[in-house]
């Protein structure tokens, strides 16, 4: 049984303590955060706390907070004997080295709060100081996922970086075709088998097979029609973009 | 029953193809190509001909061609009274006037050969010169999808802009996403559970309440490292979408 403290309340802590509460050989013994509003509805199922000088003593301390004060919280946590990890895809696990155990627990995944995740299914990304607290931290993601794997720093960094192209600029374009129906007076819907199918067809195809489209074929009526339909911003990416896809085939504009 | 004439045996000639011969109400009189081997494949289950001086008399002729040579092979089509109508997302309907009968019977997905698709949840957009085409497309199309509608050119071009980059864009970025994970000596698999999540939000989220990241926290440090760490084409990408992404949330960098 592994005795784990969660340091946040985020869409990643809420949805790490959700699972957690629910895994067999893991037992969430305190949620902390400053703002104690935010700690009302983990209440009822566990202890909390909004002073870090009171955490429980733990196995293991899940840092679920925001890139940017990881660092800052972590120098307020006293040495407790336990591992500190933190779960940010972009920071380095030396920000932690002060402790005597230290890793990183990232799951790879897009959370929103309201939207339940399955993480089953998840790789859950760990990198640890040492061989033990390495074994530690995967008892630990192993009592939520089936995909849990080790990496280093470097490998997390670029898998952050993937997911910002794969996840946040994709869903950028969703937003942007979405954006292009609303001034055509269509609905967001008609568009939505595509972009499941977009996402379904890498299951059976490489991305670089499964590419199609004006840019690929070096179509340039379709790709000269489709730039005067856009504003300038919008003008730049699709060009940027369609030179992206030809380098990345081989062609030439 | 529709008695239809398909020219064309590309990607999305060979779906229509194979899901017209399983519809109730419609019979395939006929494939035209005028590559004799593009045609073996259909042989056994229609009539099919390199002449195409010698097209059979149907209901509807199917152009299920390039963009590009539309009005090059219906420029070579004698008027057969029968309704001309092309498949493509962005050539204009006006390309077939000078057919007594024409129109736009436009599925909106993305096909590629050897992945079945199920044209059932397709949207097929329709456009026509007159109420009678209109109806008979329309019964065409319902022959194989549940989601028909008429849509205009205008409509119909800024759908396939907007599915330019929901498909190609996104899928480019997979691709990118593919290859950082080889360049990092990990499995694209990682990224599999991502891809399908940042898809599957948009059934239960509008894509503007699904964004997340750096872009959107305005995370300059996570930023700066990212771009530190990409080519310039891929760095001037990735500062682009981040502008896009401020620019529509209306946050300023």
């Amino acid at each position: 049984m592994i005795n784990l403290v969660i340091l946040g309340t985020g869409n990643l802590a809420t949805h790490l303590i959700k699972t957690f509460l629910k895994a067999k050989n893991v037992r969430l013994v305190q949620v902390f955060n400053h703002h104690s509003d935010s700690l009302e509805p983990f209440r009822p199922f566990t202890s909390t706390t909004t002073d870090i000088q009171k955490l429980k003593k733990a196995d293991v301390y899940l840092l679920a907070l925001k890139d940017d004060v990881i660092e800052e919280v972590a120098l307020k946590l006293s040495e407790k004997g336990g591992l500190i990890a933190h779960t940010s895809g972009s920071v380095s696990m030396d920000v932690l080295n002060t402790f005597e155990n230290h890793g990183v627990f990232y799951p790879l995944q897009s959370f929103s709060k309201n939207r339940p995740v399955d993480f089953e299914e998840i790789p859950v990304c760990l990198e640890a100081n040492s061989v033990d607290n390495l074994k530690i931290l995967k008892k630990l993601a192993l009592g939520i996922s089936d995909n849990v794997l080790e990496i280093n720093s470097k490998q997390r960094r670029n898998l952050h970086l993937a997911a910002v192209f794969i996840n946040n600029f994709t869903n950028h374009f969703y937003s942007l075709g979405s954006e292009l129906c609303r001034e055509n007076g269509l609905s967001f819907e008609l568009l939505k088998p595509l972009i499941k199918e977009t996402a379904s067809k890498i299951e059976t195809l490489s991305p670089i097979d499964a590419q199609t489209g004006p840019a690929l074929r070096n179509d340039i009526k379709t790709i000269n029609s489709h730039l005067k339909m856009l504003g300038p911003e919008q003008q730049q990416i699709y060009k940027l973009l369609t030179h992206s896809i030809q380098n990345l085939h081989g062609k030439k504009l």
